[in-house]
């Protein structure tokens, strides 16, 4: 049976403040809860219909966490899906640390990227393009938000990803910054580029003048019609694209 | 001063039933009300603030509508947006009409895609490369949904549309049709593409079976990673980003 503390304990985690400070975070739906069963996530706590446990058996069997049966009701009750009838992980968050790129790597870095739907999606991205590690500044919208989770579609288990300081881990890594403006090199006229980072700024300022120091080549998406901009994941996808195509030739 | 009717009128023109009754839908928002007033879309009724009449006098000298005065509040009881501190216009629809390629053209038709933040996003995409024409499929979002109109960040006003039979209309065109499909040709093996109709289908089903047998060649975006799949804006994008640097090279 579902305590009260647990309900009450799942719905502070709706809150930033509460999943800092217990450095946990829920993950929800049937696609999220399996994907991140079987990552390296450590999984504390998982709520389950006697649905979703019945046709998932056999992942259930090797879960070391502890499991709750539920009812759909207690299930939306406590997490923000409007329908979930199938689970509800409670997962540890990861520490935040530094990375180095490996050799031929391509590097996703975001600067203040503050909308969780838009952060979310450019995980979804980034996993389907294999780019395994993205750097964000610290204004970027929280990994462990839950619309973040849940727009990244269950890649958010497949990225790694650290907060810090843009200007100092380009520094460190010795790497072109490919930096996105709307002026900038066209990315249909680039040629042979070398792995390195793709770096993306906020949705209505772009990308911040102390990190704009860092960028060596500035690129942008060709227009060919009358619209002012594209929203910051869509620009991302085709960035990604271009780059992948051309890295892979 | 703004009658209870006009606030009712307004108010019923959030739900389908009554835009289609009327003819009518609403634009938000000063960025759009500002390019649907400059489009040749006629507008009938026009509500601002008197920061908006201010800073936008010469727009505002030729514009043909009804003009009422009206306060932030106002704004916001009527529309759908959180905050609008600018204006709302009440603006006829056009009619339906099917239209004729032009020889070189790139044509976008999409298969009940549902959203309307999706077909929002879909049309400034289209917008930002140029592509002029869109065709839709009854079950396509409608048009002139508010949440269609405001993700299009004012590009509704500068694409032509239709709603139809595809399968009819592919006929009569005698062009490629573009399929996107999980598995496909690769559009980074594409070479010399002929421009044509590019089709994207439903956010779950994809391309419908009736519609599939209209499609001459069937593409794909490689995926480098683990994502199962992308977002239908997301891959419309990068399919258009595809097209647009094979077509102009």
């Amino acid at each position: 049976m579902l305590s009260k503390n647990t309900v009450k304990f799942i719905k502070s985690l709706h809150q930033k403040k509460y999943r800092v400070e217990s450095g946990k975070f829920f993950v929800e739906g049937e696609k999220s809860v399996l994907e991140v069963l079987q990552s390296s996530f450590t999984v504390d706590l998982l709520l389950v219909t006697q649905e979703f446990a019945t046709k998932h058996a056999k992942v259930l069997s090797g879960v070391q966490a502890e499991v709750e049966y539920v009812t759909t009701n207690q299930l939306e009750q406590v997490g923000q899906y409007q329908s979930n009838d199938a689970a509800l992980a409670v997962v540890q968050m990861k520490p935040n640390e530094a990375f180095t790129p490996v050799k031929g790597e391509l590097i996703l870095a975001l600067d203040e990227v503050r909308d969780p739907g838009n952060l979310g999606t450019i995980i979804r991205i980034a996993d389907w393009y294999g780019i395994k590690k993205l750097i964000f500044s610290s204004y970027t919208a929280e990994f462990y938000n839950p619309k973040v989770i849940q727009s990244s579609m269950g890649s958010f288990t497949r990225v790694q990803f650290y907060y810090g300081d843009l200007g100092q881990a380009f520094q460190a890594w010795k790497l072109p910054v490919y930096g996105a403006f709307l002026e900038g090199e066209s990315i249909h006229q680039l040629t042979n580029p070398a792995p390195g980072v793709l770096l993306l700024g906020n949705e209505s300022q772009g990308i911040s003048k102390e990190v704009e120091k860092w960028v060596s080549n500035t690129i942008t998406i060709p227009g060919f019609g009358n619209a002012e901009s594209l929203n910051v994941a869509i620009a991302t996808a085709i960035f990604c694209d271009n780059f992948k195509r051309m890295l892979n030739q």
